[in-house]
């Protein structure tokens, strides 16, 4: 921490605020220079209280040098972290993880029929909405109770591990039985009582970026779950808002290599939330892997015409095969697999 | 809502697709233009499935022409509602309410001293939060249940009503017998299952604007409490999310005037959240009182330089007492009191 | 300037970097603590690379401490500046300035009118676009030097000082007798060229901020024009770009409070291109002056519903001479005269 | 054009509105509804006055239904555009384009050096900065006609065609003779009197997508140039601006398949400016040829860490080799070659 004083103040000044801070256990270092004085603060500064200091009449300004992210950090873990959502399903390896399904799930006859084309594809994950946050409470909520009983007969089924929505922590005990990997959407990413809970499970978490928040709050949205214990965590890049009105969401491609860089998390993306529209879902996943994506989350719907949410991104049948194709080629030009 | 055909459409395709919509019960009427053919829907548009109508391949683009909210429509509440939180505290009239404390309640000494001063300054109501969302797993959470009991002990103090955040539907009856009227934070306004639970609750609800949320998201978050039969919403504005960085949050004053047309509901204004400093909280607060606001949510504490959380953009006793006087000049020249 | 080591930096690396540093004729002070090293530059860093120092492999990061812009700054000039552009009309004192008139120039008779009718109802300078930068190349694009003439004309009629936007530099001889004080758009406020020239004339210039640059890059504009000997520059807060969509654009109320802090320079704001429609020019306006704001720009035509630009958002005669009245009032309530 | 009514307007009002309109010589269908009255236009609506519409008190609000681009439109013109920018050299077919070099010429060896190694890494355009505009007047301005003589002696020894920034309109004949594209730099896109007289030229022009603006916006201002009779335009998408601060703009990878859509321009990709930094130069573009871009414009340096300007993303020799050697694999798993 950093922290820059006005040019009016006072040697004393600054000699006085230091011996104040070195009270919370780290050491201040004055530097003093023409027109500048800075003291920079070494130690453990996680206690220091930087909006506190911000009331000192002769602070000017204050920079945080540490990234606040422990856990999730690549810096305190320098290998990939791999997350196995089932056996022989991994999330971070070479192989990368395709998670494919309809938005809401309709039906038994609906989700089955899915879960066996998108498996036949190569998907080897099934992801499917059964409480749907909505903006209008006037859209379909979801199947609720009955639609997670249909995605684990769809598992039964198949065998694919179900990755599905949840927005309320009463629901753990119910979804802990009957999905593989906890999904946290995006506007839940820092509802705090949420992953609270969540963190105490060690069942595998897929988390969305919230639509408006930087990557320093995602991580550290990771690393509530992460400090309740559960190390777990898939990130999930699924577009941002911006002033752009063309796409329903701007795919922010540049978070894959930051993500990885930043911290040893798995990090898939969604592209079918982030174009909004059905043939932006091709480009967009083929960008997400050769920018170094370690999987997709994507929308399949058996009659997209007639899905009860998200008809217009989601992919047909014939696209997701035509889509999956096109992924392994670049999968392959990038040394993956899909 | 108006459909845009492409122009390679045929008359038959539109007609055909015509007939599909009226199954709606909706009244579809085609308008043949040079260049553009564009289908007007007619009656409850609100069951036709616009991303079905999406899929259709000769269709451009869909636009909704009437606004998704009902309840808080002023279109179908032209009179101002008012919103009593407490016997003689009303929010929505000509006497603008001013909810003032601090961010975290510390001790009981703290916050009735608080209590004290900001109801001797005209403050008619005392927020303070005792569960703290905060970005890092390692803040300062707030007291919690303890918090709210302290809260309590103010108003008894006092008898100033009490404004406090709610952050799980799992803590709704602990709140119901101890505050006034229940806060959902930024970070909440889309957490539906929250404002489902509060729907079924009448109790006043303050709803904060997301920090990148549109009016539009904004007022659909308020239809989800009224639609559960709670109509005591206030609206609070407290800035969002934009590309500059010196200050917090980008104040979006002109969300009182356009909150206060679209819909009936009171329209308040927490200028401490929105610049994130303390000197920039007068200004603002003038500015929202200028611009229409029915109220003001402000951060005042005993002692900033030691606060638990948010410190910097915390007023002190005196700053407060000169801010109160100087809203009420502003006040008095749009024909309000404070 | 503060230069942040990654952890792996080995001290011998960080003293052979700190030598290498100090041939920029600064000093180099490293820090070192536990998982952090720091080195914080002393002296004027304005040479030293920040883009090279980034290739270092064992640099993490780099911080600027020292405000970029140094005669737009007020810790340099602590004094309020003051902007004539005529005489008897100031932009920075206790008195605010109104600048009003159309969008554009469309004839002798309209703007003629426009001006006596504005300046009876208390404006002291009339605006008006004689070259007017449009998104469509099939937009009306103004009268140009035509309409510069017309400015004229009604300057000389009515003895208002004449503000107009200014898009070439090309064009700076023409304008130099015919206008009061330039307008740089906020398309152009980083047209560099145009301003580097405007910086050679000694007239005021009227700086836009552009819709969506920082503030800081707004007075790094107004550097460039300060920095060619032209003082004499007045900063314009019009509203900026956000993923809100119901405004034209997001007035940023809180540029103003910011921006005289951090300079010198008298700050105006322009409510009708902020909101986009004329319904809220009025609530904007009393916004700005109750936050500080030296002036206002206000769009005023005599018939908007068939202004050749910008109908939506002019107010009729009626309706700013109702704007006017009540912002005395405002301005009365914050120690300030129209 | 669609014209929604308010609820409250009268059958009368709507009729005598309609025949108003019709004298813009579009036809006007009014549709009834229960509680949604809604006016079609039909016809060539580019004459008619949205804002002054906008001013009849009983219009809700108007929509654009056509797209307001007309020669950049792909519905005009359904095949792709290739530009030619020099014998052998062009943009928009199967073969990507790599413009490669300095942010700024700084010297006849440095450039030279550079456009050797490039061009022998397969780059077939040599980008170079002579006029540089920078944020800062201390910053350094470029070599400028200096510079100008120095591209094209790279040119001279290497063959390679030479694309650099203009920005100022006084300076087209000078640059005319010097370089084979016109390069409008992302500060530039929406100054107008620069592509009005690009436009007159038939010359290519790359122009940048500004960091704010919408796509529509960027076609519209292509739209400018081939308005003048220059239909070499070459579209160029760097990365927006957004909250996020991590990286320098965010690459709105999404552009390019929907400008691809909309348009029959070609459209390459700048991943230098996008992410800012070196790391990210190669994942954003792999990322821009897998979602179809046909090139990409990347900085090279000889010497980064010395650079006079954006040494901090420019690629060395090195990095520049394996960045193109993983493009091409990239490239050819989408049919494309380098």
């Amino acid at each position: 921490m950093i922290i820059i004083m006005k040019p009016s103040a006072t040697r004393e000044h600054v000699e006085e605020l230091s011996r104040h801070i070195e009270r919370w256990n780290v050491k201040a270092n004055p530097i003093y220079g023409e027109g500048t004085i800075v003291i920079g603060l070494v130690g453990d500064t996680g206690a220091v209280d930087k909006d506190a200091l911000l009331r000192d009449p002769e602070v000017d300004n204050i920079i945080k040098v540490q990234e606040p992210f422990k856990l999730a950090n690549r810096k305190m873990h320098p290998a990939d972290t791999v997350v196995d959502i089932a056996p022989g399903v991994s999330v971070g390896g070479s192989k990368l993880v395709v998670m494919a399904g309809p938005c809401s799930v309709e039906s038994e006859e609906q989700i089955v029929d899915i879960a066996r084309h998108v498996q036949a594809q190569g998907a080897t994950a099934l992801r499917g909405g059964a409480w749907k946050p909505r903006s209008s409470p006037y859209s379909f909520q979801g199947l609720q109770a009955d639609g997670l009983e249909l995605l684990h007969k769809a598992h039964e089924v198949t065998g694919l591990p179900v990755v599905t929505e949840i927005t309320n922590p009463a629901h753990i005990d119910l979804f802990a039985d009957k999905c593989d990997c906890f999904q946290v959407g995006a506007r839940n990413m820092q509802n705090f009582e949420l992953l609270k809970e969540l963190g105490q499970t060690r069942k595998p978490v897929l988390l969305k970026r919230g639509f408006a928040n930087t990557m320093e709050e995602f991580l550290m949205s990771a690393e509530y779950l992460m400090a309740g214990g559960n190390e777990n965590v898939i990130l999930c890049e699924r577009g941002i808002r911006t002033y752009e009105t063309f796409t329903r969401n701007t795919l922010d491609i540049s978070a894959v290599p930051v993500l990885k860089r930043m911290s040893h998390l798995p990090v898939i993306v969604d592209p079918s939330h982030a174009g909004g529209i059905y043939w932006m879902v091709e480009p967009l996943a083929k960008a997400a892997v050769a920018a170094g994506a370690d999987g997709l989350m994507i929308e399949v719907h058996n009659d997209p015409a007639h899905a009860l949410s998200d008809g217009a991104q989601s992919l047909t049948y014939e696209s997701f095969a035509e889509t999956m194709a096109s992924l392994r080629a670049v999968a392959a030009a990038v040394g993956r697999s899909l």
